[in-house]
Formats: structure tokens, C-alpha cells, sequence
């Protein structure tokens, strides 16, 4: 497997970058492709670098400022747009990326597209419960949306819980402000009698503690509230001094390992703009298990068996 | 000072309700009304009434399910009906309800009225943060909110932060996506220019974790996002054993007492449906701590001081 690396992404690029790159390929048997400015990563490398690691020169990079979709369409030479090429091109079978969050997600939509019936894709993160783990989405890649994306979403989380996590049957779960059908916002609501029709297990809405007691597999929400409820558990982890418990360890971004773009045509992984080695290596072990498990492709066929039950009139 | 207790409110009425507030009146000396059906609420006083618990006939109770406004309206010799009226006849200082959260806003808006400057109250609760509390609102009041509400809540909170929690120039942020004022989602993003404007000490937009970190003293959203934030952080605590660690016992309703309505002319306390009573007796010390500061005053005089700041326009 060949895992595609920004090398100039996020805060102590490259060189954590390159580090986590090394653990990685230790670990998971994998190979890499360092994307950037050469000289640097090089040097990073040390020597260190084999057979199984290659330097992908691109001469730019998009800053953390930038106007993302500008950015991409102007700077192909980025390490970001580059990246996310060698998916494209069949070089790589994954992307990571701990840069510019908005610029991965439109290299990715640009350059990989997306599966038939995906208005917009999302990210995705794994939250811990009692019992494993909640995927938990869109955490930030859509602020306002519509009725009929948290539907996609939906579809998009129980392709990832069954093909990855390896579920029978994810419960699929609104993030709501009470179970009953009644309770919710103008979007929960609208959006609630579009799930019962997807081909997914909807079990209804689940509350705010839903995320964390394992009662669904998967919660949807729009990206403004799953940030908001993702990062508020990760403070509430530090605050107290709990980040240290077990099964806590990954409300800690370094052992979550990023975000999985979801609804596009290639498996993307955004890590945390402060990532350092091990956060890095992490993030390319969730694109791992992806690649390995075919999400992309249980991810279309989810979206194809919707066709047969008649939703497409409604995402019109 | 007395309290208006509604005694049919709640999983647990009237049993809990009465033990609760007979161990309010040990505790913190005064005296409260107990409202409700005669019998049942004497017979769980079993003679342990005194000067200071009266109790105050009501013949109607107002379900959980039923709909607020109309059931308000409808049964004027309801529980919280008769326990709201108390406060605005002058012979109770404030209400507590366990009942139908809904009606009980809907009881406190019909009966007691708004501040002038109020369009919306809101529900506000307390977080413990690591070095004291995060006053978090609107916590479900108010689903689908405009910008200028929030702008009101910043006002509310920040009437809430001087008067009980005695802080000077208490520090507000919006719950959103990120620091930066380009951050957020459409009501959050124009919401900040109008929190700017606002008599309070406006400190931009904070994230999820700063609602347990204490970086603001009040934080301000939608009651859709403070609801499932609020039962988020409830949900970890309890998934992961740590409700016991010190600081933490109000994430557990039954010590936080119950959410305060803000933008009320009233103190209106609106406890947890499943309270039992130690749940009662905690709600009922917020309202003996707002009434004994002065909170519908302080609220009153915050909304004063905006006109002559010239946002009464924005609000048009």
C-alpha cells in the first residue's frame, strides 16, 4: 500500500511530518510518498529514507490563510494539490494531510470528485464510547446545510462503520435535542423522515451523551455542531485531567488521528494543523485501515443501493 | 424570602418535590409555597409542615407531553400556572418546576413578562470550568434563533456573571468553529459584529473546549447547540466514571440545580424531569441566589444601558 504525505502540512512540517512518515512505514509495512519542497525533506530524511520512502518534489505551498478553493485552483505545484494528484493518478491509494483543512477538502472534491448521489462530503471523526467507538460526522466540513445532506451523511457513516468497523447493521442516529421525532431544529426535523427512507439502520435522534455512551454507531449532525461537541469532549477530557483514562486516549487528536473525508472518490485523511510525529502516523494509520477495508467503494455502492429505494427524487 | 415550589413537577411529584424543598427550608432558611393537589402534597409532609411550607391548591396538572402554550392558556388552576402567578402577585420571590420545561417558559413569559429589550428568554446553565463555572446559554430554549438574540444572550449572561457570580467585566464569547471572526456558521458569523457592539466585554468567538477551560465567563449560542453541547459533556462524565472527580459533580443535573430563564421578569427556575430531591433542593438555591443578588434588576439595567449604546435599531 502507498500512502501519499503532505510534507509541508501543518504547524511542524516537515520535519514531524517526515518522522511520522518513518513510524509509519515501520509499523504498517507501508510505503510513502513524501510530497514538497525537496531540500528539506530530504534533510529530514537524513539518510534515513529507503526504497519504501520517495521524495515527490512540489515547489508551493498553500499557508493555513489562504482562500482554499483559490488556493487549489491557482498553486498546482502545492504539496497539497500534488498529493492528492498521485491518488488521482493511481500512484498512491491514500492522501494525508495536516495542512490547510479547506484546501485538502477542494484538492480532494476537484481532483477525486465524488461518488454518484454526494452533494457534499464530510468529515468524519471516531469518537470513544463505552464500548468502542462513535463515528460521529460531518465535524466541520459543512456549517449550513440541508435536510437531504445529513441523509448522504448518513449513508456515507454507515458505509464507513460496516466496510471499516466491520458492523452488521450500524445504528444510525440524528444528534438531536430529544429522542422523540417532535424534538430538534428546523434542519433535525426536515431531515428526519428523509432518513427513515435511506437504506441505513435510523434509529431515530440520539442526545448530546449519545455520543460518548455508544447507543448509536454512528450520529450525524451538521459540521458547526460536530465540531463544536467533538472539540467541547476534548476539552472536557483536558480540563479534567482525563485525557489519561482508558479508553479517553482518543479524545487526544494524536491517537485519533485526524478526520477521514468522506463522500469523495479517494480516501483522504486531514490531521490536525498541530500534529507532531506520532499524531502523523496515526492519521496515516486510519487511511490504512480505509484503503485496506474498501471504503471508497462500499461508500459507492451505499450510494447505488439508494437509487432502489426511490430517494433520488428527493435529493433533486 | 419565598419560594414557589411546583409540587406536581417531575418524574418523582409530589414525593421528591416535597422532600426536596422541605430540605431547601432546613438549609437555607425560607420559606416556600407548595404547589399542587392538596392531599397527595400533605400527605408526603406527613405533619412535617410548618410555618415556613404552605402548601397552595392547584386542581390541574400539565402533562409532559402537552403542548405548552396552548396547555398554559387552558388550565389556569394548573400547578405551574398557580406557582408562576405566585411570583407576579408579589407573594412568592421565585418559581422552581420540575414540570414541562416548555410550559413553565411559557407560564413565565405570559404571566411575568419580558425587560424591555427582550425578545427571547433563554435557559442558562452553569459548567464547572478548572477554576469555576462557564455560564452557558441558551441552553434549549430557543432552537432556530436570529443573530440579535444571541446578541441579547450575551446581555442576559452577562447580567447573570456581575450580579450572582459577583465578576467584574465578565468575559463573552459565541460558541463557534474557530477564533477568528471568518469562523462560524451564517448566525454566529453575523451575530459577532453585533456582540461588538453590545455593553459587554465581548471577547470574540471561542470553541467547544473553552466551554470547560475557562477562557469565557459567559458563552453564548443557539439552544440547539447549548443543549447538545450541555447533554454532551453530562454524556462523557457519566460514559467514563467521572462524575465523582472534584469539579465535576455539576455536570450531574442533580447537583447544577437545574437551568435558570434569563429575560424574564422574574427568577424562574426550570430543574431536570427525573430530580429527585437533592435535584429539588439545589434548584431551588440557584433561585435563592438569584433572587438574593438582585438578577432582575441587574438583567433590567443591562438591557437599560443598550439604548444608549444605539443597538436598539439593530433589534428593529
Amino acid at each position: 500500500m502507498r500512502i501519499a504525505v503532505d510534507a509541508m502540512g501543518g504547524d511542524y512540517a516537515p520535519a514531524e511530518v517526515v518522522a511520522g512518515a518513518l513510524l509509519a512505514v515501520e509499523e504498517y509495512g507501508i510505503e510513502t510518498y513524501l510530497v514538497g519542497d525537496e531540500a528539506p525533506v530530504q534533510a529530514e530524511l537524513k539518510g534515513k529514507s529507503n526504497g519504501r520512502i520517495k521524495v515527490v518534489p512540489a515547489r508551493e505551498v498553500i499557508g493555513m490563510g489562504e482562500y482554499p478553493v483559490k488556493a487549489v485552483r491557482r498553486k498546482r505545484d502545492s504539496s497539497i494539490v500534488r498529493a492528492v494528484r498521485l491518488v488521482k493518478e493511481g500512484s498512491a491509494d491514500a492522501v494525508v494531510s495536516a495542512g490547510n483543512t479547506g484546501a485538502v477538502m477542494a484538492a480532494a472534491l476537484l481532483e477525486l470528485g465524488r461518488p454518484e448521489g454526494v452533494d457534499r462530503p464530510a468529515l468524519m471523526a471516531l469518537v470513544p464510547n463505552t464500548s468502542g467507538y462513535t463515528v460521529l460526522l460531518d465535524v466541520g466540513a459543512n456549517v449550513d446545510i440541508k435536510p437531504h445532506h445529513l441523509a448522504q451523511f448518513a449513508v456515507m457513516g454507515s458505509a464507513y462503520a460496516s466496510s471499516v468497523m466491520k458492523l452488521q447493521a450500524p445504528r444510525v442516529g440524528i444528534l438531536s435535542i430529544g429522542e422523540e421525532e417532535t424534538k430538534g431544529n428546523e434542519l433535525t426535523l426536515s431531515a428526519y423522515p428523509l432518513l427513515k427512507k435511506e437504506a441505513v439502520n435510523f434509529i431515530g435522534n440520539v442526545e448530546g451523551r449519545d455520543v460518548f455512551n455508544g447507543r448509536a454507531d454512528v450520529v450525524v449532525c451538521d459540521g458547526f455542531v460536530g465540531n463544536v461537541v467533538l472539540k467541547a469532549g476534548e476539552g472536557l477530557a483536558q480540563a479534567f485531567g482525563m485525557a489519561a483514562r482508558p479508553g479517553l486516549e482518543n479524545l487526544d487528536y494524536a491517537e485519533t488521528g485526524g478526520a477521514l473525508l468522506l463522500g469523495v472518490s479517494g480516501v483522504v485523511v486531514v490531521a490536525h494543523g498541530s500534529s507532531k510525529a506520532r499524531a502523523i502516523k496515526n492519521a496515516i494509520r486510519v487511511a490504512v485501515a480505509a484503503v485496506a477495508s474498501g471504503l471508497v467503494q462500499a461508500t459507492a455502492d451505499g450510494f447505488a443501493r439508494r437509487t432502489g429505494k426511490g430517494v433520488e427524487t428527493i435529493n433533486a
